[in-house]
């Protein structure tokens, strides 16, 4: 194929990226329209090729093109509005009346009261020091409550000095991707089915990106090999809700033995399994090889952007500069209102109510759907805040979002969760946590009758 | 001279890194121990220069090393102590009963009160929206309540589209520097005096860092040259406190629009002058080619992690873009509030009462250094949070810090601001806002004894 650009000024891949968003952005470059090669391109401009693998590498971090091992590079589906961070179908979705979505808990049971009596609580008891530049790693009686609860609910070993307070998920794997190529690390190994962002991240700290495939066990290590870490979501998969099968767990703990590698414990919805006591933390059993990584954004609000990870030893010193230079240290009244919160108890109090409402949400989910849609299949463990609901057969994840968007409801299909060829079935990724308590019936009312 | 390491594993880069961090902190090389350039240790070892170029940056930013111009590279005087984030002068201070250091306000004085009543008005008016997954540049009330106080008590010209709010202004300078490389830049031009921070977050960009000479009137422009961007503190040099005369603001913006260059204009302490009415931003005058920082770490307290980028507009798309990766989004509830605080007035009410108390304290500086210690020199405008202190003939910085710590009170030097050969005779940056109020005359009166 040919591609004519324009380039100029004298840093040619500045240049290169600056033309490439120009002709996506102005519809010269179409969504999924494949772009040349690396080398080709390469070579029809007479420039380096890692120039353009750069340049390309940058774009895919911006959201403006995809890339897809064994099918090269494509301009993105859905390209970011620019100025808005939000796409055009979340801004579509915005709209909406109804939203399944995945991602986000019902923020209308934010605890606001309980919050804002934490809150006062911990401002009038805080010392001065916690207003001022602090420590980079967090709050120390953030980080005592966060050491107590992760050991009683979620088995995770750790000490008060493990644990590096972050802004959010999404600040805790820019972190860790960051460390891990300033250490040498050539390739992060992520699930093929996954959060885009993280993806992103790792392109954008310099590393390659290898995918694991995913069956009814989990991520499937063989394929991890001489990656420098592996990022897992043990407890639940995300967006395909199957756990790490024992077996699995074993073997990701061994190939972190046997080469000195790292897992990052993606926990992030642990709290809520519904069937049985969830499985412990993968990090209990190697917490000198497992960086645990847990959130409040699905036990309370993803705007509140706190996440934690507990670090391996050695990796707290790296972390804590890193986290020094991005951006100091995170803000301390939240972090003492979220200690608060869980020292008198009200944290688990709101997990065990969400808990409830989630697994009472996700049993009509599947009632609802074996009466109206008997050929949509829901499958994933009794687990999380999000259900897989693959398709009756024959239908496209395209025609039924946008069916769902003429009945105002709001739906995510499982292939923007891919990285890799599409292995399974059309599907919804059906976050049924997300309405508030007085929308969900039509929500997923809505939902049957799309799929039935 | 001659080095002695033993570079082991197959990633060079990152081995020679870790060998001279072992060498560092096992204090093999000690303190202000010169490197050899990045070229004899290269040849030495048979690697690219560029490798240990890389490996060199990478431990400026870190903090083990120093890299002066003119001078080389040397370790630094104080390591950052290993998982700490402290270095051992600060561990030290905080022993201290007395501090005078710069940086900080009397965050004693931080408004508990007003803040928690403006909490719970901003948190029970909050919409759902603000509590999920949000717009990357921060709240829509915090943004529009900004752009409402900038142009009224700074003078900048603004809107609620090119407001981004950052978590500090850490995370300001990381994210322009960030976009500043990957949009091509090479050399960051800054003051020749300044915060450290800003020198390693450069540098750990990327960026090579070319310092202005500072006199009378500020900034020295014609050093700048082909340098993509300046960092300036036009308001009041930090730490010398003298403005940015007339003169060279014209000359800045006549720079930036010949080459269609950036100003990053930190505004760090625009809201204390004493003296008179406090000249209005630079922005205001080129407003496509200054970005605008300003920060609530000296009007309320650090420990916030608030700060806001005013942007032209072509850095709208590159910096969102940019803090999605980062840390996706600040936190809401803290944005929600201050902008509760500014539209309430109990901010602008909360700056007055700041003013007029720091205005006092200076003086009060001023009249004890003037009866009790005449051969000091204190300098600067009437501005600020912190004065340039110029020590009496004869006397150094160590000396004086070491004196002063013996009495029980913590001191900075103005050589640790320094990114170039010193220029300035031995002074000392006395941060005359942050003691509590109870604190402040027992800390004048030794800061008097030790330079009488």
């Amino acid at each position: 194929m040919d591609l004519h650009l324009d380039l100029d000024g004298p840093r040619v891949r500045a240049g290169l990226e600056s033309a490439l968003r120009d002709a996506i952005s102005g519809g010269r470059l179409g969504p999924g329209t494949p772009l040349p090669s690396s080398r080709a391109l390469a070579a029809d401009l007479g420039i380096a090729r890692n120039t353009v693998a750069e340049a390309y590498g940058q774009l895919v971090a911006e959201g403006w093109v995809t890339a897809v091992q064994g099918s090269g590079t494509r301009v993105a589906e859905r390209v970011a509005a620019p100025g808005r961070g939000a796409s055009s179908a979340e801004t579509a979705a915005r709209g909406a009346r109804y939203d399944l979505r995945p991602g986000s808990p019902d923020v209308s049971a934010f605890p606001r009261a309980a919050w804002l009596r934490a809150a006062r609580r911990a401002l009038n008891q805080a010392p001065f020091a916690a207003l001022d530049y602090d420590d980079p790693r967090g709050r120390p009686e953030l980080r005592a409550a966060l050491a107590e609860y992760l050991a009683r609910a979620r088995g995770v070993r750790t000490s008060v000095e493990s644990i590096l307070v972050c802004s959010g998920f999404a600040q805790a794997s820019w972190l860790l991707c960051h460390v891990l190529r300033i250490a040498g690390a050539g390739t992060l190994a992520i699930e093929e089915y996954g959060l885009p962002t993280v993806h992103a991240t790792a392109v954008a700290c310099g590393l390659d990106v290898r995918t694991l495939p995913v069956d009814g066990d989990g991520a499937r290590l063989e394929s991890a090999g001489d990656a420098a870490a592996v990022l897992l979501t043990p407890a639940h998969q995300f967006p395909l809700g199957v756990p790490l099968a024992a077996g699995r767990r074993a073997q990701a703990i061994a190939w972190a033995l046997a080469g000195g590698r790292l897992i990052i414990e993606d926990d992030y919805d642990g709290e809520f399994r519904y069937d049985r006591h969830p499985l412990g933390a993968l990090q209990a059993h190697a917490p000198d090889h497992v960086v645990y990584a847990g959130t409040s954004s699905k036990t309370l609000a993803p705007g509140l952007r706190l996440a934690w990870l507990v670090l391996p030893p050695a990796l707290v010193e790296p972390l804590v500069a890193a986290k020094t230079i991005a951006d100091r240290q995170t803000g301390a009244i939240d972090q003492l209102t979220l200690a608060e919160l869980i020292a008198s108890g009200a944290y688990d109090r709101h997990v065990r109510r969400s808990r409830l409402v989630y697994r009472r949400r996700r049993d009509r989910l599947v009632a609802a759907l074996a009466a109206r849609a008997p050929k949509a299949r829901v499958s994933g463990i009794a687990a999380g805040l999000h259900a897989l609901v693959t398709l009756p057969p024959g239908r496209t994840e395209e025609e039924v979002i946008a069916e769902a968007a003429e009945r105002g409801l709001a739906l995510s299909g499982l292939a923007m969760f891919g990285a890799g060829e599409p292995r399974h079935a059309p599907a919804l990724v059906v976050g049924y946590a997300k309405p508030p308590e007085h929308a969900f019936t039509g929500a997923v009312a809505r939902l049957a009758a799309v799929l039935a």
